[in-house]
Formats: C-alpha cells, structure tokens, sequence
C-alpha cells in the first residue's frame, strides 16, 4: 500500500545555505549534530552540500572542507546539486532577495529567517513558490525560537484569529527591563545592551521599532489571511521613554513594554507597533529580559501565549531546521497557510480611530488652576479620567517649599476607553492653552 | 510540474464521528462554520459524513440529519464511506479502542483527543496506523488547545529535549488558585469547582493527578522518542494540600502547583506528578484557574513555554480541527514523529533517585529541643536547611501564652537539594523519635 503519511525513504534533501552568521553556523552546528534523529523524524537525510558567504576565510570553528563553496548567493540558489536553499543573509533587497527569487524560480525550496524580505516581499515570493510547487518557509523570521508561524498557519487552521499581540524584539525588552528594574535611563540600558551583543552599533532599527513591525506584519497575514501591508503599521520605539513614565507605571499597577499589536476593528485591520502600559498581573507584563512572546486571541482556542527566546543563534537556527524537516518530510505546506489567490487585501483601521485607554505624561507649570484647566479640556472631548495624578518630586519640594516657581511638575492623566483621535486634539488644545512645559508625553494602555 | 507542496485538488476527506459531547459538538460547529476556509486552507473540502454516540435523541443544537447514524462506532469506523475517524468518546479501553483498531486496520486516519488511550496502548495503535500507511493524530490529549503535540514533533524537531514540565489538569490549578487565594480548603474549592462544572461528580481522576500522568506520558514519549511508560510515573495528587501550606509558601515566596515533570537524569528518565512548589516569580507561577502551560527545555532553543486553555469544548476542537486538517492536507506525519521503531525503552530513574529540594511540614509537639532533633536527624541524613520556621499561630498563643500545653505547632524545612530516598529517611526516624503528632506533608520544589 502505498502510504498518505509516510515520507518515502528516498534520496536525500541537499541543502545550499547562503549566509555563516551566527545562525548560519548553528544551523550547521545542528544538522550535524541532530543528523541521525533528523533522518528518522523525515524518512530520508539531510545534507548541506553547499554554502556561501561574504567572507571565506573567517574562522567559524566549523570545517566548511566538505562543501562547495560560492562568492554568489545566486550562483549557489541556482546550483544543480542544490533541493532546497537556506537563505540566512538578511536584507529586504540585494543579494538575499535575488537568491531567493533565484532558488524558487528554478524550482527549489526556500527556508529563509528574513524577515525584512518578507515584509517588503513576502506576497509576491509565496506566489513564486505556489507557482513552481515548491515551499517557501519562515519560521525563523518571527520570534526567533517561538513557533508562531507553524502555530498560526496550523494548529489554529480552524480559528478566527481576533487579535495577535507580542513582545517581539528581545533588545527592546532587555532595555525596558533593566530600566525598570534599575530605574535607569534609555541611554545607559542601550549601552549595556551593546556592549552585552544584545543590540546592534545602529540600534534605530530594534530600538525605534522597525523591526516589531517587519515581525507583525508578517504575523498578521498568517492571523487574518490577508496580504502582507507592512506600511499600514503605526510605529513608534521607546526612545522617548524616561526613568519617570516606569516609576509611574509601577505605581499605577503597570509596566511598558513595546508591543506589536494587530487586531480587527470594526474598521478594519489595526496594525500599531508602540510602547504599551500593560497590567502587572498580565502573562505579557511577567516576559523580562531579552525574551519574546506572542499572545493569539482566536473564537476556538480563545488565548494561546507563546514565550521563548526571540533571537540569538541557537534558538533561530531551532527554528530554520524545523522547517528543514517540513521541507524533507514534504509537509511544508502553503507559505501563509492558503493559496496566494485566497489572500485578502487589508482594509487599514487608521490609528487615529484607534480605541483604548492612554496615559499622558505633561510636564505642567506649576501654578494654581493649570490641572483644573486641563481636565477641563478632556472633559469638553468627551475623554473620562480614570486618575489624575500631580506630584512633585521631594527634591523640588526642597528646593520650592511653597511652589511658588511655577517650574513644571508632572502631571499623568489615565483615561478610560477614548479615540486616539479624541485624546490628540485635547492635547492639542492643552498645549495651546500654554500649560505644558514640552510637548505630552503619550502611552497607550492595552488592559486585558 | 507536480508540486512538492501544494495539496491536490482532490476528493473530500470524509470524516466519520464517534462520541458527540461537548467536544464532538464543538468540532462539528467549527468544521461547519470554517468550512471554506479549511477548505481553502487544505486544498480540499472537509466533509462530515457519519456519526455515532451513545444517545442518539439528545439535543445538540446540532441538526444530524445530514449525517449516517450510527449505534456502533465500530461499525462507523468499518464504514466504506469515511476517510477519517474521529474518536471523542474516551476511555482506555471498550469501544473508543474497539473504533481506533477497526479504523487503523481498515487503513482509515484516525483523529483523537483520549488520552487514556494513549497513555495505556499509545505505542500499539501508532505502530498499527504505520503499518497501515494511515494517520493517528492527538493533539487534542495533552493540553487541550495548546499546541504541544505539534510544538514537540515538529517545531522542535531539531533539538534534544532534556526536560518537559507543565502543569495539565485545569480543575487542580483552579482549586489550587482558589486555595490560595482566598484561604479556602480544598474540599471547599472542590465543591465549588462541581458546580462551575470545573470537576467531574467523581473528582479522583483530576485530583489524585492521574489525569496529568496520562497527558505526561504522551508528552514524554513525544520529547525523548521514547516508548510511552505510563506506569513508571510517580503520582501523587493535591487531596492533602491544606490552607497552612498555601499560606506558609507564600510567605517562602513560592506557590504550589500540580506539576507533570520528565525529566533526563543520569539515572533514566523521571516521570513524575506531585504538587510542587515555583517560586512566584516563575513563568509557571503566574498561570492561574483553569489555564493549562507546558515548559520545555531544549538543547537549541533552549526555553519555550505554552500557555492556554487545557480543557473546555471549543480549545480542545481547535486542536482536533487542527489535526483534521493536517490529514486533509497530507502533512500529519507519523504519531510520534519517529518510527515506532526508533522509539527507544525507557530507562526508569526511580523516584528514590530524584534529586531537589523540599518543603517538610511537621506537626511538633511543642517541647523544648524538639526543633533541634529534628535538626540533627536531617543533619545526620547530609540535608542541609535553607530555612526553618516554627511559628504558633496567634489563636494558639492566645489560648495557651507559656506554651505550656505541649500542642503540636508547624514546623517547616526548607531543604537545599538532596535525595527523595535521604529525606525519606530522615524523616521515618524523626517520626519513630515521637516528635511529630501527624504524618509529615512533603513538597517537592522546583527552584528554576
């Protein structure tokens, strides 16, 4: 009998893999070690049979003799001895994009952890891959080690996805902590976190969120069916975010973390990428550290949170090899889980029509009436407060005992549910009105 | 060119029902309700044709009209008309396996949720399914909707997974969260959890830990491609949970939750279901009421934990729709993940052999140099106390200010880690020594 389930004991996968990064060399690493059990899991072997690098001469502590070796990525995605091509070079463009046009075009699989690529292009290579018959696979570009992808496009196959939500960058996270933790700046956690490895010499694409939104913009695709639209994602880092927003949202029974959040609003897919209060005692507000998690809210399932290491060699390379085996064991399956022709184009929720509660930092002059004046201007936009709370520090207190500088205080503000369209023009009217020292300080709060 | 990939645009997989409870029902709701979109998801439609349950005149909601009745779910399962027998009917033995052999002989998929089939004959049926060249798919059995069947057999594919930890039954994390959070008995939260429906009228399957065990062993078998060894697991359940204990882990700075652990030592693999103590910073910890979460540690990817609904009609159909549709798609792959025969025996490591630390409660007959006996026998065994306490409660300093009575009080140890069989040891002199008025309550802690 001919089996539907078992993979045929045939020849072997052949792997090219472009790019010996840290992931790369662990994947490497891993298929040699796991070779035995990965042949038994996929019915067949697994065997890198070329690579290619920018350099060949690095030291990777990997003896790179049995491979062929190619100075072009798409010299080796087009090699005859090549099935199934592992791109690990990074970059939306340029040579990882055309590799991988390359290898799908000439009718070999695709596993790649590129998550740039895919954000800019991820439509139109799934189309490729449809076309030729052959997998694309992805696993890696979002969350590192976390299985999403495999989470969205299978487990939850019988799901509405509602909303998807995440702490999806481990840089911005370790940043985050240690600045509550320790109550320092922005400036001294990111230093840290270079000098650790845990952020680039350039840290505007982790710290400013960039790279959160090339994660959900995937990730929202595989939850809602639609085609990817990473340009509709609202985005802003943590930069901004001050020692004194931390100690507030303690005090008020939250922490921020950055968070990649997508839902469907009655007027259409939101997609924001933005620091966010979250409550203590929620399973998001206990990830610390350089950790990743994704929480999936779904009609069937209901919640699913999914937390492990979002980046790093190891735990990418866990992921590319899972998606080695699908490829081996012929059950990859669909790039984003439905043929490309079943993608819906996205309707965008604009963020100004955005609903939910914020916190709203001002540095206020200190004089009698200024809080009053500003509550005023929420009321008359129909936004409710939730607690209003002023409260100068002991040192200005010292300074000042009777207040009489004016020099500003902060005031934070936490609203009940409003449209981010109603809080912005309050503040601007509370900016006009010339309470405000520098411009507001604004944080939304996801409460569930 | 035939694809490597895409599912053919095929004949329906046909399904055939057995068992229409509150998951059957669910499942039946979620393939009508998603029935274009895993169809479009599978490349082929999903079509329920035959069902069968023990009353056939119970309303479901559900109009079975379009379906084959029938009595026997052997004879549904022999039906020349279905593709995919789905079990939801439960128990180890009698007609739920009766179907599943008739299905898998038949050279029928099989789906199911019965964990206390697998757990008793798992390595059987899955050797029957592959010698059939049919699927037996069970996602549903371990943790309802959270998708660790999947996690283990195919995302972590390219790891070695040295320990696998969860906490599996719902109704003893809901009595267990209530017990501690309002200083209720456990035979209170019982009752409560009855009417919540929470609890079954006969509570000993979920309380006494055996339900965990049949997950565990599923697990188990799936993280170190191992034989499933149900009966090396050591059970113990949370009947003997009290209030103090609750109360005296808080203030260690621990919880108490029921834990399913496997783990490698350099004994064998321990298999083990007790209540446990996590400090409450943990991960697992915070998973409170009826959530259900598993941690797995692993070579590459290190920590990834799962959190979500382990019971429940709709999350356990999410994963039994899941399965459906990797069987419609052609990707269920084998049960195990490996062939069963590259399932290897399990070496047992006994329970004398573990190794942690415990929390020991004794009632001490409250004498003068009754703390320090105890401390020399645990001394004299090489146990070494990271704290003790003994504390009277205020009601008993009340009635008795001199401590005069010789009343028994608390005590409690702490150990650093040390041998199941030295505080076993330990503990049956200090009991022959007479200072202790009831049997000692012991507690295994899980420190990381």
């Amino acid at each position: 009998m001919t089996s539907a389930v078992l993979p045929n004991a045939s020849q072997p996968l052949r792997i090219g893999l472009a790019g010996l990064g840290t992931v790369g060399a662990s994947v490497l690493k891993i298929l040699q070690r796991q070779e035995n059990a990965l042949a038994a899991r996929c019915g067949r072997a697994i065997r890198v049979v070329a690579v290619s690098a920018r350099d060949r001469k690095r030291d990777r502590g990997i003896d790179l003799g049995g491979f062929t070796w190619f100075d072009d990525p798409v010299a080796l995605a087009k090699s005859a001895e090549v099935d199934c091509v592992v791109e690990l070079m990074g970059g939306s463009d340029g040579p990882a994009k055309a590799a991988v046009e390359a290898a799908l075009s000439a009718g070999k699989h695709v596993v790649t952890a590129n998550k740039a690529l895919l954000a800019a292009h991820g439509v139109a290579l799934a189309e490729l891959a449809e076309s030729n018959g052959v997998a694309l696979a992805f696993e890696a570009s979002s969350a590192g080690g976390i299985p999403v992808v495999k989470t969205l496009r299978e487990a939850l196959a019988g799901n509405n996805v509602s909303r998807i939500s995440g702490i999806l960058n481990g840089t911005c996270n370790y940043i985050l902590s240690r600045m509550e933790q320790e109550g320092l700046t922005f400036e001294a956690c990111l230093a840290d976190a270079q000098r650790l490895g845990y952020a680039e010499a350039d840290p505007t694409f982790d710290v400013e969120g960039f790279d959160t939104a090339h994660k959900l913009a995937i990730l929202t695709s595989l939850s809602f069916g639609t085609k990817i639209d990473a340009e509709a994602i609202h985005v802003e880092g943590i930069s901004a975010i001050t020692p004194l927003d931390l100690r507030m949202a303690d005090e008020l029974g939250y922490r921020i973390k950055l968070l990649g959040v997508a839902e469907r609003t009655k007027t259409g897919i939101e997609q924001r990428v933005h620091p966010t209060m979250v409550p203590k005692a929620s399973a998001i507000a206990q990830v610390m550290g350089v950790l990743n998690a994704v929480s999936i809210d779904a009609d069937a399932v209901r919640e699913i949170t999914l937390v492990g290491p979002g980046a790093g060699g190891d735990p990418t390379a866990s992921a590319v090899v899972a998606d080695i085996a699908d490829v081996a064991r012929g059950t990859a399956g669909l790039p984003f889980g439905l043929p490309v022709g079943r993608l819906e184009e996205p309707t965008r929720a604009p963020m100004q029509r955005h609903e939910g509660g914020y916190y709203v930092r001002l540095a206020v002059a200190d004089r009698p009436g200024a809080a009053a004046a500003i509550a005023t201007r929420m009321a008359e936009a129909d936004i409710s407060l939730e607690s209003i709370v002023q409260r100068r520090s002991p040192e200005a207190v010292n300074r000042d005992p009777g207040g009489r500088s004016g020099a500003p205080v902060p005031v934070v503000l936490i609203t009940y549910a409003t449209s981010e369209s109603a809080i912005r023009a309050a503040l601007e009217k509370v900016t006009a009105d010339g309470h405000v020292a520098e411009p507001p300080q604004v944080i939304r709060i996801e409460r569930e």
